[in-house]
């Protein structure tokens, strides 16, 4: 039978998984659940779930095998506790919390649940960066010995979202700490550097526009992530992953193939796609059907809460050093 | 309200169009018909529409907006005829048939149909091809004034179908005359060569496993079709428009970005999609949504039946100019 | 001890030899003679050669080991001949003669030479297409099945140029037929088609601007080219030999790799080299290196006086196909 | 007339030289010096220019322009002095000493010399870099924000050679760090993490053998440089500039345009070219050319010892930073 899944938040990234919902044969969708309802009914609308301004309501429901939680973050970690209680299997969006202790809490309370609790790091279902995390593990370019990440958002988000999204590291990076960590899981020591190179009111919200971070693992593995918060030709997601017998990396997708050659130049491609809902959306499907499957089989679904905080970890070292101008242990 | 609209045929390319019926917010998918009733049985329990071993059933449904006809070829012409008469509209798999005289009777049978009539030629959809022949529409490479078309498919056809294929020309250049005619539609003259290279039952069937044809437009304008049955990288689907001012190319598609570095090469990419399925995936479901506005609108509906006559003209053609050596005029 | 050479004629692809000879450490590099004396002594001044405004002069100098062959067409097969008597090797430039019939006569004459006569197909030599041919002939991608040509001119040349050219055929489509015959040395079919899509001058000189051509060889295998006596975005020389197992493809050069990211569009590279002194300049000094060894070892160099007749006749059966619209037999 | 130039260093890097002197047409290629006249007597026989096991003989000629230092390390300080004493212009290999006091003082000892003085930064001369740095001067990607270099050996040098290197910072990135500031000249922070991955005879000699370094430039553009002593697929050279309005990256060269497309992939590429001496040959030409042109002119040679100076400070920096796991200031 279709596991009964509702959906929690119904803003831009739930507009993702409501359409991946309705489309997944092996899904029975039935709640979209936000305070601001008008969202809601027209996500209803469209995909025939019935929409409700209660979380609660949806918890309560009695039939439901899961949640999707993409409510703001403040409410991650109540919402997963409370569906975990429930013996509801919970996949809620990154991060877990900004608040570092708050996360851990959380780990510990769900640490014994019955059912799968996944955190949306949806980059690790990308296939490029899938498909080389597992070349990589069948051993096709020997030891793994660097990592070479490039992240940089089309444009910078509002001011008011980069004045409560935590600052650079734990809002942007938090992706690439955990990309990072899904090559190379034990990283011991954080060093990063941030800039103010282009916009004002990030500098003035006391946040970086453009960061570098390297991180070393326990074997001395070195990755090295470069950040900015804009970047002219479109949304740039790459990743370079060297090893003793090789190199793997994966590039950005296009809408087509086409090229075009002129007297100005050849072989020029298309605009990269323009943001993630457009780039990740083959892996919002990739992490859905991942999810689904550990609630059928019962199994571990991964990442999981541990991995949300592993990450924010590395974002609270990131902070220091970058503050500080020292390299940062952890782990 | 939703259009209703039953599927005709439940083989392979019928089970393409059966996922995209499903998955379509617009369509109310009805019915599948198959004698073989045991595989629309298969689609009925995966999308939900009724299953059922007569045609007639679907067309007699009554609340019926349109057909989507994907039966084998010999049965095409009929169908098209009995859905028009019942003022249905009509999206056939190509070809319309594999005898010219009676794809033209159905030309002018269906000349006053009152809603559409549409040929699957899925490639005119398929999103490089179309932006380049929309680039080109554009004035972007100046006048057209050389195509370069190459298609091969990954491995022969199994003998019983070669046999029963019509030939090379009819049944796999067909797709790339079709696409001669999307950018230059007044082909005047062909030059066709056909060769026997590698297939001994293509060869004993009378048939050619590798083909070139040049077709010349209305004002001299070049087109250069290369095809092969076999191809050991993959399924091969390249064009090159050159023009006064420049050049647009499309390449083929493969699954990931990923490219490989090591002591044997670099930049290795994926192997390309394997065949049609995998890779006109996005012209199949391009293709439906056309077909859907124009039933909506009440427009002609393009390519039609008068393209799909073209294009087995075009066929013809090369069959006696593969034969006699000549160049033949057409037009 | 070096070998001592002449060079006669001291033109655009003159001036080219002058500098590779002028640089090869095996090379005493003693004359450079044109009737037009300015140029021989500009080169002179730059390469230290002895400038005369005599062939003759250059012939009989007595310590010769060769001569480059760099005059115009209508000169050629009398210099070979004065050569070939005096015991001299020889690399000339194409064609042999417009005039097949003096071509013939030509590789009669020089068949009993002591020393080598070399034809200056000098995309023979070229690292990417010599690759190719290379590991075609290693087998690597199975039997050859299709040779796909593309070769572009950056813009037409002058108009009196093209009056004395023979046509687009002998005059530009003869490098692509020697390529052709590089790896198919025994075409037995030959199709042609000539277009007029931009250039009166051309037309009126009862020319082509535009060309197709379809070859057949011995055991079937399919080659086509396709002409343009110009290019928006600069020189386009592509090659594909697909076999039954693999294809191996040459694009063209640019100076630098670099690529330019905007939000007009993604990884554009250079423009092409120009045209041929750019794009050719490794493979003129790859010729040298090849003739130089074939006079060293006394062996038969390679292009012949017969490659050269023989892509002269391929070029002859193009100019009747185009006019006749007939598929003509050679060989 | 010619400038009359000496070669001080007969070695892998002197052997380049000379070649490139031989083969100027506005040399005079004089002498080649070095203590193992062996090595300097087979370029003579190649080249003619005198060889002599004498450095003070090639200084003493009187009649010289200039000389090419490419004898080891320890020498080039005391040579460089000589040479400027007498008059003589000086292209010097790098480093200009492993000792930064050693260096400083020869920067403030030819402050004042009366001919160009410059140090072989190579890099700087190649046609890609090269041409990224003219178009981000030009303002083509807006202001330069992000730097990212990678530069990987293509195999560990031996053991002796490690152990009088001065370290990978000293010997290895000190190419990277002229990079960087032939983009950004002001460098203010340096960070660097140092690992031993692979080699064990380097972590013995206390070397590390791979490493990244992140430089902060005066206005707070970033800089990273990733390292590796070793690289299955060849020399890797790359860089990438980010800038507000877009990017330009040049990748690495191959010996071909040949692509490979069979059933384990598509489009795959040659190796890269094997070492520097292969990569970076166009680059040792345009570097003479540039010296020759200011030996001629008078003017300023870049990069000058200067600049030699500075990316050894930077050096020492990341050494220090590697020790302490500190950022260093600098500049």
């Amino acid at each position: 039978r279709p596991l009964r899944l509702g959906l929690i938040g119904s803003g831009r990234i739930g507009a993702v998984h409501a359409a991946n919902l309705a489309a997944h044969p092996g899904v029975d969708f039935a709640w979209i659940a936000d305070p601001f309802v008008e969202e809601a009914r027209r996500l209803e609308a469209r995909y025939g779930a019935a929409a409700t301004d209660s979380a609660e309501r949806v918890l309560e429901d009695g039939r439901l095998d899961g949640v999707v939680i993409c409510s703001p973050t403040p409410t991650h970690v109540d919402l997963i506790l409370a569906a975990v209680q429930r013996d509801l299997a919970v996949l809620c969006e990154k991060p877990v919390d900004l608040d570092l202790a708050r996360a851990r809490t959380c780990r510990t309370a769900v640490a014994g649940a019955s059912r799968p609790v996944m955190v949306g790091f949806n980059r690790r279902f990308d296939p490029s960066f899938a498909s080389i995390r597992q070349r990589v593990a069948a051993g096709e370019i020997g030891r793994l010995e660097q990592l070479t990440i490039i992240s940089r958002d089309p444009a910078p988000a509002p001011e008011a979202y980069i004045r409560s999204s935590g600052g650079i590291f734990r809002d942007m990076t938090i992706h690439d700490f955990d990309m990072a960590r899904f090559f190379l899981p034990d990283i011991v020591q954080v060093t990063a550097r941030g800039s103010n190179l282009f916009s004002d009111y990030i500098q003035a919200a006391g946040d970086y526009d453009s960061a570098v971070v390297v991180l070393t693992a326990a074997d001395g593995e070195q990755v090295t992530i470069t950040n900015s918060r804009h970047s002219a030709y479109g949304y740039d997601q790459r990743l370079e992953a060297f090893g003793a017998e090789g190199m793997l990396s994966a590039g950005n997708s296009r809408p087509t193939t086409v090229r075009s050659y002129t007297s100005a130049g050849t072989a020029q491609a298309d605009a990269y796609e323009p943001f993630f809902l457009e780039r990740y959306a083959a892996a919002y499907r990739a992490e859905l059907d991942h999810f689904l499957q550990r609630v059928r089989d019962g199994a571990w679904a991964s990442p999981g809460i541990d991995d949300g905080v592993a990450a924010l970890e590395l974002a609270e070292a990131a902070v220091e050093s970058a503050d500080t101008g020292r390299t940062i242990a952890v782990g």
